[in-house]
């Protein structure tokens, strides 16, 4: 179907002109609102995929923002996004994002914003089964704990496969914040922020290392009341800040874009880096973390994530008083989730 | 000022720790709209600067998205950026990109436009020139062209250093899409649209190559209503995918952004790329695109950008319809400009 | 087989710890000298690839090499390397390079060492043809013409894919000489050298555009000895230049491996760039050039590069002089040839 | 100065061609040997640097090694070489690397080869020290850490400008082998190897963490010859390793110089990186690694890199028998410093 001027122009040599795909690295992202097209935009400028679908149910929108995208693709080297309605388009994804419900309505609980988002779970993830079976499914809806939990049973994916962004923006703050007061590098910094995301979060001060040395064998008193050089208003500034872009924003869609943007390459390239993420806790045999009479629950610990997703969980040895507020937050996730169990199974029985 | 446990941890050894400036790269953006603030999160994104201001008058959106950036900035080598409703940080900017009123209102002319945004940038201008008198300015404010000129006349900046964004994203596009059709890279390609934006805007057919091929030779007819191929319908279709994201999405603030982003490289890094810019005609004395009796006027050409902003114009060899149609925009520039002078000139005599 | 440090540390998750391998980019570099290591040391510094196998005859000189790319490989995200002399381990590579004999040794000519590299030629291509039917094989064995019109015969791969590194790094540099006399961004040149690589090697002045614009348009005279400014001073420069290194050092190793970098991610990531690269020219019926009786021989003509290898070669519009010069070289391509036919049918015979 | 082709083809615009300086990261490295043209190489291609000075008393092998990487910087945004034996042309360096004397010649034994390289040094640093007052320095030449001594003690630079290459590349080593047998990525590893490079440069196992957890803290035997894991075979391959390449290659150019670019990317981007160099010991008051009664001695300590150098030394918490190890070196290399003292203070009388 060459035009006279391309042949003009030029001697056709290939037998072929299929593009043959050398690449691996399909990324689907559900939901194309605010922090979805932030999603979409960073992997594109970030070059993180060589092919993006975009799906949302409104096809305007859809078109307004895929074509803003690829008017401005023209300026990086040309990577493929499909912005669609139709979920087969997004088939053998080896990342599937759900940005659905990313943003928490003001004055919701925890307990309502999971059962109207585990609604729309319920018509998302079994779409996403379907089609990509393989897929490693990263879970930004709201609650991110509980409805990476849904998201798990929905698909009955291993549970290596089903993760939850958890503390791994607030973790990365973490540790920008302490290297800034030291004057170091952030990669000098070894430290994370576990359990559920927002001010029930808890700073593993126990476990600050700068190149090998604890900060806590300097300092015994690090993270707590009495730290007399008070290290601990680094993690109330954070959960600070955190709310104070959601309640002028609504979202931390930018932030929030670049921590996701990390987790899928870590996914795609299989770095094996480690970020904490939420990630499913018991069946793991997760000593230290371990809660209670040992409920399946997700909450976030630091994981090496690779192309099969979690990897592994470093088994971080935590204090006394880190394990009771992981356990907490175990307890509070297992009587969310005991309010949702009904009406999962019976979907799946319908099925 | 080092505290107990950064003494216990780290041999203190150079005797400053000030931070040594090793680049001259601090861009200003004014504007935190939705075009602003793509604009900055793109640059920090792809690292084009290492000193970013962003200004708005308020204070409290400039928070939510100065946070935002920040919070997400931890995933990115920490670039540094300030937001402020205070001109006087952005002292000394290389780059200053005005992204206020680049949004244009529904049913408005562009008299009307022009009017309104003249009175905004009687207030920015001055203290642009105030700041940063040796700064590259580029233009997004609508319609572009005479909010170039605008910007031009009130800054008494020479001509190089005032530069709209004009018809550079178009020109992208046009150069992409005879790439697809022809199954090339983009870079194989060489072509432009001058002129103004939008559906008046100029594809120069008679000037594309194709690794020094030029098309026109080939099929004679190429981008007229002749043309069995119709290759025009590239120009159409850009013309109508710009009107379509701007009527669902209000902007296409992320295009734009990749195309503002291009530039202000392009100027940081005296790259002496060929890019189609607004730029002033006249005092150039560009023979091919002269304007009637020569009045000062904004319209885009491809420029050589460099560190001092314009440093050449490209004289290219036009058809005669297509100097019709620039000499057209050029008269229709001037007479909307007309009814602006008076205005502009009483300020600066009331400085 | 996890130790019970690795046990103590981390919860295993992930049933399969076997990498997933996202990508299909491996590479195949043969002959570990001065040029095929620069090679290798650049497609790793520059992330071209994920796979790499070099492979040499001597087991020792491999392993020096490799344990110098393996420990510097450290500060990279780490790339897979193979260094072996066993063909086998090259298997499925999507590109191969052959280094061997890419340095012409002194007084030695043209015929002399196509007969010596011929040998060499035909134990090589069986194996790799054998291990990676599909690749897309480049050759940088001299004279380079003649190699890739061995290896051409001797693979029995279709013509697109076998190239041979020809005038590609004296068209980059043709580019950059001419976009520094005018003070622009080799990016606004569009400009190549053709035929067969050094002093015969042709300048295609004709084809020489800025911006879309012709430089002969506006300098008639561009190239020839006619010409008052002399631009034709620049292929003089490139081809002296390129001697005087030769001379020096031995070979371009640096230079070479940069141009090779650059066709394998063209090759790799299906860029469609336009480059010059030697190809086969008769069964491509490419007009202007074409070479007497049509008879086989490989040249160097601008080709868009993609996944297949040569996907299209660019009709330029050359003058008579550059038409005959061309001719020229096709013929004494062709006598070489002439030297060599019998022994390769007889290989093939034989096998 | 523009030609009657340059006019024809653009109008000027802007007043001045001058290419404004917009950075600050001017590199210089002495020595064109195989160690300092793969540095140059390195950091040409990484784009580390937009000036580089390659400087030697050859000057025809300059030549050839300038042109070669000129023609090659062809495919590269054109970074400024400069090949000289001028020293004269290295004014204002940020960084100058000394590459002289690297590769250590067989059977030479460490006091000798101190001798040979102090004589060069001596010609050297004063040149350096004249045209680059504020440069920091890094030191290759051999035995690295008396040579650094001696360009300290020669330049009369404050110390933390005086950096040396050290144990720098075998412990990116160190991490990247501990990260693979843990099968997570090096950046969840902190791991340094310390003191003098080669045979007797000691990994500090005691602090080796991942993610916040001290292997010894698991394993308590780690690195001793108790550990029924055998961890320490790690350093011993490392050792080996090094061995095997310089006695293949002569030197091991191409990972030396990937571990340089780091270095010097760090001091000139200012990342404040924690990376092992061979620093100053005792007027930096390093208690755990104090030698003796307090002779300035270099050894290699995990430093915190910035643009004034060495920032920090950070203070591990040693075994005894590490510190012992540490304490040997530091007498030996006071030994051998004593046998150069002399010569040196003359040097500086004579001037």
């Amino acid at each position: 179907m060459l035009t006279t001027t391309v042949k003009a122009l030029m001697t056709y040599v290939c037998p072929s002109a299929a593009r043959r795909k050398n690449r691996r690295d399909k990324v689907t992202i559900i939901g194309a609102g605010s922090v979805g097209v932030a999603l979409a935009y960073t992997l594109l400028t970030q070059k993180k995929t060589s092919e993006l679908v975009l799906i949302d149910k409104s096809e305007e929108q859809l078109q307004g923002e895929h074509m803003d995208m690829i008017q401005g693709a023209m300026f990086m080297e040309s990577p493929r996004i499909t912005s669609t309605t139709d979920y087969h388009k997004t088939v053998d994804s080896c990342v599937v994002i759900i940005t659905v419900g990313a943003v928490m309505q003001e004055d919701e609980n925890e307990m309502d914003a999971a059962k109207r988002n585990a609604e729309i779970l319920k018509e998302i993830v079994p779409a996403i089964v379907k089609e990509s079976p393989e897929a490693v499914v990263v879970v930004m809806t709201q609650p991110v704990d509980i409805c990476s939990y849904i998201v798990w049973k929905l698909s009955k994916f291993p549970a290596h496969r089903v993760i939850g962004s958890g503390t791994c923006l607030q973790s990365a703050n973490f540790k920008s914040l302490i290297a800034e007061r030291l004057g170091v590098s952030p990669s000098a910094v070894q430290a994370c922020i576990i359990g559920e995301p927002g001010q029930k979060s808890i700073p593993v001060w126990s476990g600050v290392t700068i190149c090998g040395v604890r900060l806590k064998d300097i300092n015994a008193d690090i993270g707590t009341d009495e730290d007399p050089e008070d290290w601990n208003y680094i993690h109330k500034e954070i959960v600070k800040n955190s709310n104070c872009i959601k309640s002028i924003k609504g979202h931390e869609a930018l932030s929030m874009a670049q921590a996701m943007a990390k987790i899928t390459s870590a996914i795609l390239e299989d770095t094996r880096e480690c970020m904490p993420v939420s990630t499913h806790i018991r069946g793991c045999r997760h000593k230290d973390s371990d809660a209670g009479d040992r409920k399946d629950v997700y909450l976030s610990l630091p994981c090496i994530l690779s192309s099969c997703g979690v990897s592994y969980i470093v088994r971080q040895q935590l204090t006394e008083k880190e394990k009771n507020l992981l356990q907490k937050s175990a307890d509070k996730m297992n009587e969310i989730q005991s309010g949702l169990d009904l009406t999962l199974s019976e979907m799946y029985a319908n099925k």
